[in-house]
């Protein structure tokens, strides 16, 4: 049994870094409020006696020695960086749930005979900087460092950069690390679990996702004078793809979502039909062929607007991931851990993207879920309880330690 | 005849200030760039021996003094503020007309009866300050001056401070100067001179206009892994709105425009489904009647479309002028000009609001249009040609000195 005191109270402390508006956290992605979370959980980890790494991409890797140091470690984690108006609770009960494993085994003085790596994957939102779970995915090998270090928030400054002027970037190659099994533990992000009472969420697939950047091109012109039939309106054409996308969605749904969250328009004036819109659809689906024919439909759709409208498009996609399956294995060693500890228990499909869906391609891999309150994530009002983290933790400690072997 | 070339001169002259990114202007009102604009034309206006005038609400009134100094002045002018994203003529073309009006009294050595005063209003385009025409709007008693004062723009700067720190409140109180009429010289901002091939509109009527400024409340929530069914996508509902607006616009046509220019989505992350949109709707007509019915039928699908997305809704009038019949005596003054000159012209319907539209509701106002290439303004390409810029200017010129009595 892990500690939930402590567990919960290393949470709400992480929680005071990089404040939000309304009881959440905005700690995004290599900002000054990301580094401070590092140095924090540095601190936590070296209290703890780890040793700690730090590669390129900046993911941090703490690791607690095993009787066999020639076997390559259990790693176990999830990510520090919020979205702007995010949660306490997305990613840091991973990350800080993987450092009470390792705590927990210390005062229970057990020793594993593989390594255990308590990890801290850099921006997993793709909220400052697209894609999402990008140092995992350079890790991976499915992103290429070079080509995010080049990436550009909204205010045109660079990945690398910023990654540099924090401090974080480290020295240590990416991906060269030999992976025995990585577990992470996260809150569901959507309504499953608590609707039906279940305390854990073992996670046996997830969703594939596609991030399309769409650039309308019309004419800037003047909202009184220029008649009807003349405009070329950017801000009407990207109202339609957002229409667009949702009916797409509702057509597949459940088996698909699909919404257009990020938007801006140029010049953004009241009385100038918008000129330029840049926007990004955002569409899910656990099957692949479902995917694809959203993402067919859409571009058609784009096209079939554009040309009404008379306005030109570009489509981008900046981001992508096929669904996945995870490790047969891992996910037995997270499953035997709920029956064994006798928490109800249920196979679910994960809606969100999360490190672990690039790791599993490099390493065998799982995820435990637990129940978030009405499902909300992304949103400061995310809130779960401590019991539920507990559990969380509890089957993670259980599956890891089975899995690094006493 | 005016100097044609001097105008043409001093239209290129101001564009310097504030220049755009396109060949255009951003010299949006109170900032830096307007009261450096403001010095150019006060410096202008001295050479040409004009005596300043500023109320508080900046507005700038430069004087040359009539045979009769008792009989109340004719103003003529309009509006040195740009779009962000704006052209070089779209107001300055009527305040540097009318410098022109009088530089070329001087050369001739012609004193008229009543003074002339040029006029430059602030804050006429509405861009970073709803509504527009809000200098004009308080003298013609229509909008609050305390009230404009406090109103902020996106990064919650006050107008009134704006303009105190650019150093252009004036003391003079506003709405006190009594106007024997007003001409402002505009270009028409739309095609129907261009595509006619006329050289002058005589504008008898303004279109009326409404500004809906509207904010809709759903919930911030996971694009991934939010169930379709329990979105509250406030980003969807501005989508359905804005096409909304435009169907309406498309209903009435061609007695009505109508289009979402200004949109705010909040917290406008590629993975978080938006729980709020801000954005301004503007519709207008020259009907009345036509106004009101599409204000109507606006607010009645706004509240179907939050009812089927489950979101809240809240609309504020942030601007709002009825359509406006300018005065006789005033528009024959321009017309009789026109045809003494030998320039085709044709009763024009003004598309866009104007000063002279607040002006005409305290004292007998007529406006002269040039064309515009291609009916474009509200975009740094906006472009006229100097043959269409004289012609306005003489006219201007004509109309004026006829009603200021030689
Ligand atoms: N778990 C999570 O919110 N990840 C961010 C990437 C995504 O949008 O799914
Ligand atoms: N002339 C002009 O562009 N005025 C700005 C106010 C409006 O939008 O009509």
């Amino acid at each position: 049994q892990i500690n939930s005191d402590r567990l919960w109270d290393s949470i709400m402390e992480m929680a005071k870094i990089g404040p939000g508006i309304a009881g959440g956290n905005n700690r995004q992605t290599v900002t000054d409020e990301d580094g401070e979370g590092r140095h924090l959980f540095k601190r936590w980890c070296e209290a703890a006696g780890l040793e700690m790494g730090l590669d390129e991409m900046g993911t941090m890797f703490a690791r607690r020695e095993g009787t066999d140091p020639e076997l390559p470690p259990v790693y176990v984690g999830s990510h520090l960086d919020t979205q702007p108006t995010g949660g306490k609770y997305d990613g840091v009960l991973g990350v800080l749930g993987g450092l009470e494993v390792v705590r927990s085994l210390n005062d229970l003085g057990i020793k594993t005979r593989h390594p255990i790596v308590v990890t801290n994957w850099t921006n997993e939102e793709g909220a400052r900087f697209a894609p999402a779970m990008m140092a995992s995915g350079v890790f991976a090998g499915v992103l290429d460092q070079a080509d995010v270090y080049g990436h550009v928030d909204k205010a045109g400054k660079k990945f690398g950069e910023e990654l540099e002027r924090i401090g974080w970037k480290g020295s240590e190659k990416v991906g060269e690390r030999k992976i025995h099994a990585f577990f992470e533990l996260h809150i569901e992000q959507g309504p499953i679990l608590e609707d039906e009472g279940i305390d854990i969420g073992v996670v046996t697939h997830g969703q594939g996702l596609k991030w399309l950047q769409v650039t309308l091109t019309g004419k800037e012109a003047h909202t009184g004078s220029t008649p009807m039939p003349k405009r070329r309106n950017a801000g009407l054409g990207m109202a339609r793809v957002i229409e667009l996308v949702h009916e797409i969605a509702m057509d597949y749904q459940p088996d698909a979502v699909g919404a257009v969250g990020h938007m801006e328009v140029y010049p953004n004036s009241r009385n100038i039909i918008a000129g330029r819109t840049v926007f990004t659809i955002d569409i899910r689906s656990p099957e692949k062929e479902v995917l694809d024919a959203m993402d067919g439909r859409i571009r058609e759709g784009i096209d079939t607007i554009c040309e009404a409208l008379d306005i030109k498009y570009q489509i981008e996609q900046v981001g992508h991931f096929d669904p996945v399956t995870f490790d047969k294995g891992c996910v037995k060693a997270v499953r035997d851990a709920a029956e064994r500890l006798g928490y109800t228990h249920r196979n679910i499909v994960s809606g969100a993207g999360h490190d672990a869906c690039w790791i599993n391609r490099v390493a065998p891999t799982a995820m435990v879920m637990c129940p978030c309150v009405d499902g909300l994530s992304h949103n400061e009002a995310e809130e779960i309880t401590k019991e539920w983290a507990a559990a969380g933790a509890d089957v993670l400690f259980h599956a890891v330690v089975e899995t690094a072997e006493i």
